[in-house]
């Protein structure tokens, strides 16, 4: 196996691409630095100075106004300057390519970049391009590519589960949805298997499933009701708006009739059972809203996670 | 009466919506702080560290480049971090409601938000669900709703002129235009009044009076040469694109002969009258050049006095 | 001769418009500034309080992601505020003249615009009006307007050649490509001109050659062979796109064949000739990917020392 292109040669992290391959200890080390930088976010001046005068890019080569707004708002919690840089309506209209793009933005003396793109690899490709140039101290993040991987949405996830369950040896999660879509599914599932949950299950119709999953380390359920049955985590995803109507589903309807998180079904979880989610949600059709805004939805405090789990992949990156 | 929704159990401020039924005291208390940044923006350091760490959110669901800029520089000086999200354009794309954006900028540990929207109510709308979910820590600003109010804009245009009149217990205040579609007419009317102004005139054909304006305490002209006899300060309003070639007006070259201030017709005023507009300005529509750049026109202080507003408007409700 | 409006009475820089008439004492006074600059970027804290409470707006009347970044990430590293506005999409498609822009964003209290415009000569607009109206306090850099003038990056091309070079009066610099539509060429043939640089060439196909060139005392090439014949520096300017297929070249894969820089072409010059481009680069069809990532191009470093370069200008003027 090559070796981890995330890591340097002391095992540190020096880019967040993906969770697979991650060791143990690293998963832990950015929860555990989250966990501080959750009261930095309840204090009235919510600042600390470990990036100040680093600049960090947001290159959003695909929109997403509220993934880049955590990035910018835990990128500025820790002093950075922040540059917000929407590529698909700029260089790449003038013919720039990916890596002169960032070859230019690099020769700025960028110290960051937080990057979405709806090709997956492109965050690899571009740690790739910054190690073949020599230039290692600078940092990427993946904020999400193509169908591959959402790493920091993976942990926040983890960080979620932590503070709930505390370990996660002892627990059953349940992910429902259109996992063979989903770079959060992909990104939970190396995460928990990582971490040492014995048991992932994942739940959605056969279309959307994903065929290496068993070999992921997971049960997979086409019965929710099923699946449901006395876990202590349900992770639900959100339903693309473009699968709704095509041919891989039926309707928005039948989809929330057969897979909809509704109050009856959430009670065969066990009692306990917490409800996530990555947002933005469709209610009524992945999740219907008695159990979006009932108690045992988490899915706000994932939210707020979220901003800690960022400033502390950033800060762990970029503040050393 | 219920109780005001702008202001805590100590009467003291808790969010900015409208001006209509704000107790004078708030709002020369507002005036008041005003004043203190006036002398902030001229100093060469135009920063004061009231809002250090706070994070103001400029929700525009609809565009508005000049008011959201005006907000974004007084929250730079009162050193918040500001987040632009331009909401049109990004997560209401995709499905989500107002108020789930609302409780995910929340869970963020926003501290303020900066409203604008094309309906009326919606700033309203989201201090209510603030409040029912218990997080009146969060301060809403209204940064105009439909033809509803923009309290902000009122609040200047009252500094400009208790600037410039010092006593409002003594002016004849008219106000020019399309009040029928005007948030800026109806915040300014509610200021004045409530400020003791005892003769609050508007002006405007029949078409773009609404049926109100007398309950509202004010005088009703069609005849602009009658209506501007003798007044102290002369509000015109900007005549909105959309009504020019439409059912309500015949052109604008018509309503340049009927209502739009010359300086003939500002001769009608009082020789120190002074006139002011809420920009940008249609030059040849509502108003003559020679007027807009004359010596009575106080349009740029007003935009200069806007910003100390906002300052205090921000300071007060956050700073505390 | 009438005084140069971008100095004030005691010949200091007060606007940056144009390197045409700079002095020599003024652009040597920048490149010696930007040196300073160079060092704070390289340090962990790349942040000099100079323009602290310091508002600059980037006007952009024309899209340009790039050249914006670049003014932006400069005013931070100078701690000022920064306000983006995209001009093009707001105010004035209310109809609000330029000059009325201006205005209220300096009764905003902005003490500096950097301005890109499409028509030439905007930004001289700009600085007499503020002239014409007693805010010489304000400060305007020109960030590209039209084919006139792009003074920061000719500067940014000064320091580069000055740095690998070191003496210009010793220098051949040849510049290849569409002149007749480069405001970077007529920045640039200023600049060395002043600097006294004894051979300025430019190389081009007649229809992309401006018919004043050997007034401004460059020799003409169309012969790219001759011209590149024993020059110390090459800057190649960007082919726009809509030049490509249109009349004045028959296409892309034609003027490569003509006018690209292949390391064939490059070894004509000076063994230690230097290679430089204002990006973005068109890889084959103005330069080979050969060149452009070879060992004389310094098209990199010209992005560094541009934010130098940038910094300098915008110190020198907002921060006495």
């Amino acid at each position: 196996m090559l070796p981890n292109p995330q890591l340097n040669q002391h095992g540190e992290l020096q880019h967040l691409l993906t969770i697979e391959g991650l060791p143990k200890e690293v998963l832990t080390h950015i929860l555990d630095t989250a966990a501080s930088f959750v009261s930095v976010s309840d204090r009235e001046v919510k600042k600390v100075p470990l990036l100040r005068g680093k600049s960090v890019f947001n290159l959003f080569f695909e929109n997403s106004t509220r993934t880049r707004t955590t990035f910018e708002i835990a990128a500025k919690r820790l002093s950075a300057d922040v540059i917000n840089l929407n590529i698909a309506a700029s260089s790449t209209s003038k013919g720039e390519s990916l890596l002169d793009t960032i070859d230019n933005l690099t020769a700025m003396q960028a110290d960051m970049f937080v990057v979405r793109h709806a090709q997956s690899g492109a965050p690899f490709l571009i740690a790739k391009h910054l190690r073949d140039t020599g230039r290692e101290h600078v940092h990427v993040v993946n904020a999400g590519d193509g169908r591959h991987a959402h790493p920091t949405q993976g942990l926040l996830d983890m960080y979620t589960i932590r503070h709930y369950k505390h370990d996660f040896t002892k627990l059953k999660v349940a992910i429902v949805g259109d996992v063979l879509h989903s770079r959060v599914a992909r990104s939970d599932i190396h995460a928990l298997v990582t971490l040492g949950v014995p048991e992932v299950r994942v739940i959605g119709p056969h279309t959307l499933l994903a065929s290496n999953l068993e070999q992921m380390g997971v049960r997979v359920f086409t019965d929710i009701n099923q699946g449901l049955k006395d876990v202590d985590v349900i992770i639900m995803l959100r339903l693309q708006n473009e699968r709704m109507n095509g041919a891989l589903l039926p309707s928005a309807q039948e989809y929330f009739k057969s897979y909809g998180l509704t109050p009856e079904r959430l009670a065969l979880a066990k009692p306990d059972a917490i409800v996530m989610h990555p947002g933005p949600m469709n209610r009524g059709v992945e999740i219907d809203s008695a159990v979006a805004d009932g108690s045992q939805a988490v899915i706000l405090p994932q939210v707020t996670y979220g901003i800690a789990v960022r400033m502390a992949v950033m800060g762990i990156l970029g503040g050393s």
